[in-house]
């Protein structure tokens, strides 16, 4: 297709728009994540000599295209939704704008990189709201598909208020708390469990927690309270019991009682074993008595809804003079909305959201639209809409200053709060208002049927 | 973990299999992908001066743990059933031994890499079954977990039997051929649908397949026509029209009645959007004339079922003398089997695989065992139980000849090729027989009662 461009549409701009159409069941929000990696592949995308040769070998691409991919280096302009920002369907979460060609050669990575991590960052965020404030830790690195993602898998969840991750390398890369506790290959190598333990605590003597699963679980907690009471002589604190299996809600009430009772009421106990947002959610309502969860393969894989329906699509085109021309797709069920766009956020007096605005990135949200929109885009206190799209990338440039790792997890957070609690229940079915500008809708009205006659 | 063993098994052995517990619904075997990755990750495993130093500074580990670390390689040994073997539940498809500690630090990216691997193999096996010999293009990109997955998915589909991806790298890194259609951006960024067809035609006269549903889909099929006619007189062939919306079976038989009206016959009819298995049966079923899908999200993430339930458990390890004991997991619903296993696939003097025989290594499937096991064991002909697992690393060495991807390929056809239909059905309920034999299961349950006591 970039060839075809090359030939044809050489000088032709257009803006691309970054969006998802539909959310998943159960989901009333996302949250926007992978900002950090496209804007390191806009610095570094370059075709080598090697990439050059294999192309070539096709037989497929002209030499004049071929050498024109040597020099090519991206261009435009990227506008973005900062990482952890929550946002909802049809809103563009990137925007871009370059030679058609260089805004098509950057969609795969786009797609495949936001798509990831943004599923992945939605997901861990409902975890998060149904923890109600226990800890929260990735255990995801054997089941998320390749290791890639299981970094990037850390990443999102941490950036969605998880405590830390078993995924060491994402802890040197990012900084992200790392943890781990024995498996039940450690248990097993001992002749008995209980010199698993102790060989455990002298190893960790501050970080320890034992896995009381891999036999019977009532004895292994004794097991655990004989190292714990062990460790304490010694003026030491076991860390914490992992319950991997069984019926959580009653193992969890039984530990906390027998470790209540043997004076090691510090000791926290840790759940795993293939949780999610609604299991969590389940337990807690349920009565268990659980610290720390770890969550592993359903929020690593979002397994209920691994993929988002997310797409880029072109939304204006230049013209032979130059001048952009808005333009939309018309296929069934697949419409999309033309022009350059921004997502405007209203919020009420006291700081809480209330609706989104989708519109032309020339409409201001000002009285005389709200009037318009029959008055209602403005709240009673006179509060304005804050434009959500950024611009990240200026010519080729990257302008924006990537915030740490930490104060994106923090805006996270803060953003989220300012949303009603309906959006972050685990089976929410609450629509967050998202209104189409006039002049948004009226442009798509007055395209489409040109369009139809058109063609 | 490792600094326990460093501290307190430094000397042990031991044995780790890597299976998977149970299918995902709908399921009835599963393929063998990802030993390739496996046996370079066993070559280039290091911690560099880079790692040690992010692990000092966790103030976690001992000097010694760490000076051993910076020497660490793996010595040990792999057995591994060939990618492209079919495999069951239980059957171990990578068996390691090995200090148990080096047995230990390889878990996360064995489990890791063949669990994406082998659970895209498998997905796609499916969708090749279905596909009835049609022509089968990964397009998946775009939705597969990171860029790495997406290689790594175009890849095991290939081996499955698709026929192409349109994944370029993948196609330069493993040779696998690409295939490309436009997208509906680059029919948008033309005034008139036929432009861009005439233009897309002209860049690539021998492999232009035309994308019909971006406005009308009946009118696009005429634009196609049109573009046809214009090749055909030139002396060239377009080679196809892509469905990408709307009802594939009516939409895909007035497309082929127009082509064929136009003396268009040549051009073949190609298909997309959201296809899997599933689809892919009930289109053919239902009479589409589609001569290509293309397959993307629904395989490459595996989307029914978007991880295995693959786990690495301990099954013997040596004690103060060196001597290997069997061991296994007691846990509720999680028990295991012990002892050091081989896989042994039976088959009838037809060539056809009857039945899989999990037993010990020393177990040899001949006429004694046979008799033991009731005389089921072996058919009237006398055929032999062939073992699947074969020994890839000696030492630390790699020793397996890698296949080239078409080899593997080819006898990822030919091997499934002598199971039953029943086990290839979409929705299939067959379960092939997995027969325990009878020393392994003498030993489960003797062990068991052991391990009950002793604890």
């Amino acid at each position: 297709m970039a060839e075809g461009y090359f030939h044809y549409k050489r000088d032709a701009l257009a803006t691309f728009d970054l969006f998802v159409r539909e959310l998943p069941a159960n989901r009333a929000y996302l949250v926007a994540c992978g900002l950090e990696d496209i804007l390191a592949y806009i610095r570094e995308l370059r075709f080598t000599r090697d990439d050059i040769n294999y192309l070539k070998k096709q037989r497929l691409f002209s030499t004049d295209f071929l050498k024109y991919l040597t020099h090519f280096r991206f261009r435009g302009d990227i506008w973005a939704m900062p990482e952890g920002t929550v946002f909802f369907t049809n809103e563009p979460m990137i925007r871009v704008t370059a030679s058609i060609l260089e805004a098509q050669i950057i969609e795969s990575f786009l797609l495949n990189t936001i798509n990831l991590q943004t599923m992945i960052a939605a997901k861990a965020s409902r975890v998060v709201c149904a923890g109600r404030g226990k800890g929260l830790y990735d255990f995801s690195l054997r089941r998320t598909h390749g290791s890639e993602a299981g970094i990037k898998v850390a990443r999102a969840a941490y950036i969605a208020g998880f405590n830390g991750t078993s995924c060491v390398l994402a802890g040197k890369l990012y900084g992200i708390p790392v943890v781990g506790t024995m498996a039940h290959a450690f248990v097993m190598s001992f002749k008995h469990e209980l010199d698993s333990f102790l060989a455990y605590s002298e190893t960790f003597p501050v970080r320890t927690t034992l896995l009381v699963d891999t036999y019977d679980i009532k004895k292994g907690i004794k097991n655990a309270i004989t190292a714990g009471l062990y460790l304490k002589e010694k003026g030491r604190r076991l860390q914490g019991v992992r319950l991997d299996s069984g019926d959580i809600v009653s193992l969890s009430r039984l530990a906390r009682r027998m470790l209540d009772k043997a004076g090691l009421d510090y000791v926290k106990i840790f759940a795993s074993g293939n949780l999610d947002e609604f299991k969590i959610r389940d337990l807690l309502q349920r009565g268990a008595r659980v610290d720390n969860f770890g969550v592993g393969t359903h929020m690593g894989t979002s397994i209920d809804a691994p993929s988002l329906d997310i797409i880029y699509k072109i939304s204006e085109v230049t013209d032979e003079d130059g001048r952009f021309l808005p333009t939309m797709k018309l296929s069934k069920g697949k419409v999309t909305y033309p022009g350059r766009k921004q997502v405007f956020r209203v919020q009420d007096k006291y700081g809480r959201f209330v609706k989104d605005i989708l519109g032309l990135e020339k409409d201001k949200i000002n009285p005389a639209l709200s009037a318009r929109a029959g008055g209602s885009l403005l709240g009673k206190g006179g509060v304005k809409g804050r434009p959500l799209l950024i611009k990240v990338v200026d010519k080729g440039k990257v302008i924006y200053q990537l915030p740490s790792l930490d104060k994106i997890r923090l805006f996270t957070r803060s953003n989220l709060a300012r949303f009603t609690a309906a959006l972050k229940e685990v089976y929410s079915r609450y629509k967050y208002p998202v209104i189409v500008s006039p002049r948004l809708k009226k442009l798509r009205r007055s395209l489409a049927s040109q369009l139809e006659k058109r063609q």
